[in-house]
């Protein structure tokens, strides 16, 4: 048992989930990052709030910049936010005289926001993609086994016959349902946040939208009416879909562990985990580490509403727990998904016999 | 402090709301479970699966049927359901010939699910003309106090002054966006369940169909692909949007009681909950409230989620714990958006004297 | 399915507990604020705070004393807190010249939450009784069936045969320790709570605390060092202890319902929940109605921790927050207790045939 | 933002606590689990269940085991469980013929919840000095400012004067009350896990209790009258612990934080966070991030709570959704300590000018 079974050198193999991880690396936080900070410049320059020279060498310098992660991680521990020291570094590569044009009119939360925006758009990206492909599998699945027929369970008691193919659908249709509705959430994630110290881009007067959609174009993302600094409700709306998702995944997981039992016996595991002290079991480790996930995810989802209540103009306090809370909450869907679609291809429902 | 304060003979005046609370009262739920079971009547006397004078009977019969409510009581402790006794008392009321077609071919959850959908129809309407009235009253209090200077705080302390119409579109917009959601999220909910022992009607072979679609459309409720029994992902996304709407008002709570504090005083209200101890007071009762419902909801979502771990066909356990939450989830939106109302009549922003 | 289930007409005698919802009625709630207000006069009095005829009269007139409830009502949603009215009429009952000796020196908090201890006081009394039977129970089922051979799952896999016992023991050794730290979870709760408006006893002088101890007395109370108004770890503790009892029923109710399962057979359930479909099933309705229980008391555990966020010396807010959670999570383990004790009740563990 | 701020290269200075994150390094988990195989080796031995030559060979080997990591993530993956693979390596390096006298009865649950036990030892006795400490200086902040009138606030509006002893007293009492439950958690916690397959050590006949015994003294850990692995209250206990004592340092954040606001400075923060926006302000980044750790284990505990749920004799599902969040749970516990430590040396509380 280790802090992060997600990112552990063992256990990652289970709970893991490498594709996900890697777009909350600091790797992928610091490229976002600072491909806020050279859209920013981009657009500053293209508007004249800051001299095209400016712009020129702030990109430029960013394409080369290394951070200093142990000073980062320092100055974290103080300012609460990796922001200014990491400005502060960029700053002092950019040199004299275009260093005072670096996120000129931004904050703290622009940059973090923003860099997430970027990096959750790949995410959703993945999340696409796989539940295509979970799909294609349950509709394999279903021409394949679909016509066997099982024992329906109601309040855990056998009730009537039913073809395998109604069991496999409810597991499919809410994947379909989930699928459908990313686009409205990925559309209340995937948002530029540029609005300065308090959402009103104060220091850009009449230019801050029109560099606002100028950035917001550069890093393909959509500008909102007002800035969102404080209104943390598409976040929340991604946590709750990343929980039905888990949570769908969860009771399909659930199906399969109850249906394999050893009494039951009407799924049979191609492979399962192995057991130190029985050899022979093959236990049902997949459809078990769904039920897990989704019950994280669904612990975890609380914690992000309670985020919700984010006081004033910006709160360190709420805005700390969603760092705390949504990578987990993401790597698990994709952690959840990866390890349905494994355990798709290895279940087939058995004739009963009786 | 007592059982359920929304309910309760002297604290419901503050966290109840009786509107809503009606929805889920005793005679609502028997109204709704006996609408289906006479639009059942109906639509199987239409197609034939039983006999005209069947549904006639039955529908007439329903008219007039009082239940007996602690036979009720009684037999729910033994069966986790009240269908079946509230059946045999219906049967009973039929009489012969015609009693044995009373809920031909459904069972307990086509009922109470179908009943609770028809209830949370009216809870839509409700928060939907809630919602639209907030957010004029939002745009009066703009119109009125927008220009007034204020100053905004990040991480607790004094950051820069903005208008108030700053801080009151951070609390408008994420409305217009609930407002814009709820469409979806009531199309995910009012579904028919009709589904029979295990979701597939069998006992209606190939007439399944046209039933469920005249029933559903008696009903005014959608009819799905496949029966949902199982499939908790429309309830869940009704539970996370209730706390999006109430995690929403508890920002602005928290934003106004904060803006009321007595050394800041932005925000002055014209009235307020009195002390015990210290008359003077004007205590910010109802935007303390609204913090209150925000992390009651954001509690509650967690278990709507765990349910969405609904094993098999039917599952007693996720399914009684759907009871336990969700109805006061939809009380504590409601309470929520009431307590709203009254505070945006009672607020104004004071100009800063420095 | 209705607002509360655990007070509903028909649902109760499912999930309701009629003698602990006693202790959260209004009549006990009432009682109980009086029986502080009546304890204070008395202490006040001896101590020579008020007059000993103002104590004498504010004590027989609190035993007569009716409130008028819509008022109530209707002045607690605006004062945030039933107390201010409640004083104001039993001022009135009192009149001059006594009236202003009534509440001398205490505030709102301190009747309610005093108010609240002395009902959990009568709650553990419950709950330890219950605790003892139903382990008495369990040893009674040990002794009949405890030589039985039954099979024991890991991973939801047959593993090896183990005796009856085993299965048995694994639910009674928890409860053993709950009981056993039942004395300490109450001793954190069952505290005189007596500051006045800031927890200093600011109006009382030197005298502040012999009244407290004479009231503590005369409630059968702790009293502690220093007032716990805004300190709600006690309270949280409670709220642990709670969950911890469901959860362990929670894990006895799932090992029955998989035991009972049609294909395993192991566990026979003398009585269960009728089907309106399938009349011939025996549904292990209250088993299923522990794992509900102990998800919903492990769901609302985590708001009573975000309570803990106490900020000042009063939070509006976290406090009514309790107000909202508690009480369900007491009834919700009187419930399973209860529940608990008749299951155990119908169970018997079957010899394997094989 | 990335995956867990608690390791991440330049979030954890702020989030993060080295000493507790290293007790759920790999090293430490691998050395606990290893101290286990090796400990039951010599217990074995020495009851003559495994020839004396084996326990030998075993200790001297597991001192220079070097486990192949990316064979155990590989491992994992398929068993759900890292425990086989190491025995099959573990049992590699050992060699015939003493291979099979490795892990002799038991099973993987033991070895992975002793190892935790066994660190969980080593957590305790770093929150037992901090919390001391803590309470140290709370004192030493009491007697230099503890004189000092400040404005107590009830319902977010100021009350009246009290002293900031006062204050203080209401962080640090709750603060000794953990410390004094802290043994009483810890023995629910630090307790040997051996029962093989199914908890009733099947392979160790009439030697089973005085192995257990052998083994639980030569690990320093307490030895229960059963075996747990299906009884899951002393961990929960522990992090309702965790919650408590994370909330009780919430409160103080936030108490903190309100104080400290610009309007308000009763209290004086000699050091905060820097601001990218605006670099005059003091944020009290440590006093938030004690509110989103709050917040974070309240959220996390629902979960724990809901692992009580744990089906027959082990259940993966719910094991694995603690090795999810328990760990963070201990963590965000250090973390608070840590904070709290630095944020009491960095308080001052301000004479009010009034």
């Amino acid at each position: 048992m280790s802090v992060f079974p997600f990112e552990h050198p063992f256990l990652s193999g289970l709970t893991g989930d490498r594709e996900i991880a890697a777009l909350f690396s600091v790797e992928a936080d610091m490229a976002a990052m600072l491909a806020f900070e050279a859209g920013l410049a981009a657009a500053e320059g293209a508007e004249g709030i800051i001299p095209a020279g400016a712009a020129a060498e702030i990109e430029s310098r960013i394409k080369t910049f290394q951070p200093d992660l142990e000073a980062l991680n320092q100055a974290t521990a103080r300012d609460g936010v990796v922001v200014p020291e990491l400005l502060r570094q960029l700053r002092a590569a950019v040199g004299e005289p275009h260093a005072t044009s670096v996120h000129f009119g931004a904050t703290s939360q622009d940059v973090i926001d923003t860099g997430l925006a970027l990096r959750l758009a790949s995410a959703f990206n993945i999340f696409g993609a796989r539940l295509d492909e979970l799909v294609a599998r349950l509709d394999a699945l279903a021409v394949r086994d679909g016509a066997i027929e099982v024992m329906a369970h109601t309040r855990m008691q056998a009730a009537i016959p039913v073809p395998a193919s109604r069991k496999i659908e409810s597991w499919r249709a809410p994947l379909l349902r989930h699928r459908a509705a990313m686009a409205g959430v990925r559309e209340g994630v995937c948002v530029l946040h540029f609005g300065g110290a308090a959402g009103t881009r104060d220091k850009l007067g009449a230019a801050g939208a029109a560099v606002a959609l100028r950035l917001a174009v550069g890093l393909d993302l959509t500008v909102a009416d007002t800035v969102r600094h404080a209104e943390r409700d598409g976040i929340a709306g991604l946590a709750g879909w990343l929980s039905l998702v888990t949570g769908t995944l969860g009771k399909m997981g659930q199906d399969i562990a109850l249906a394999a039992q050893s009494e039951v016996g009407e799924i049979r595991l191609a492979s399962g985990g192995g057991s130190s002290a029985m050899p022979h079991k093959v236990n049902p480790v997949g459809a078990e580490l769904l039920v897990a996930l989704a019950r994280f995810n669904a612990t975890l989802l609380s914690g992000m509403h309670q985020a919700l209540v984010h006081e004033n103009e910006r709160s360190g306090a709420a805005w700390t727990l969603e760092w705390l809370l949504l990578p987990q909450m993401v790597v698990g869907c994709g952690t959840a998904l990866r390890t349905a679609l494994s355990l798709v291809e290895t279940i087939s429902f058995v004739e009963r016999s009786d």
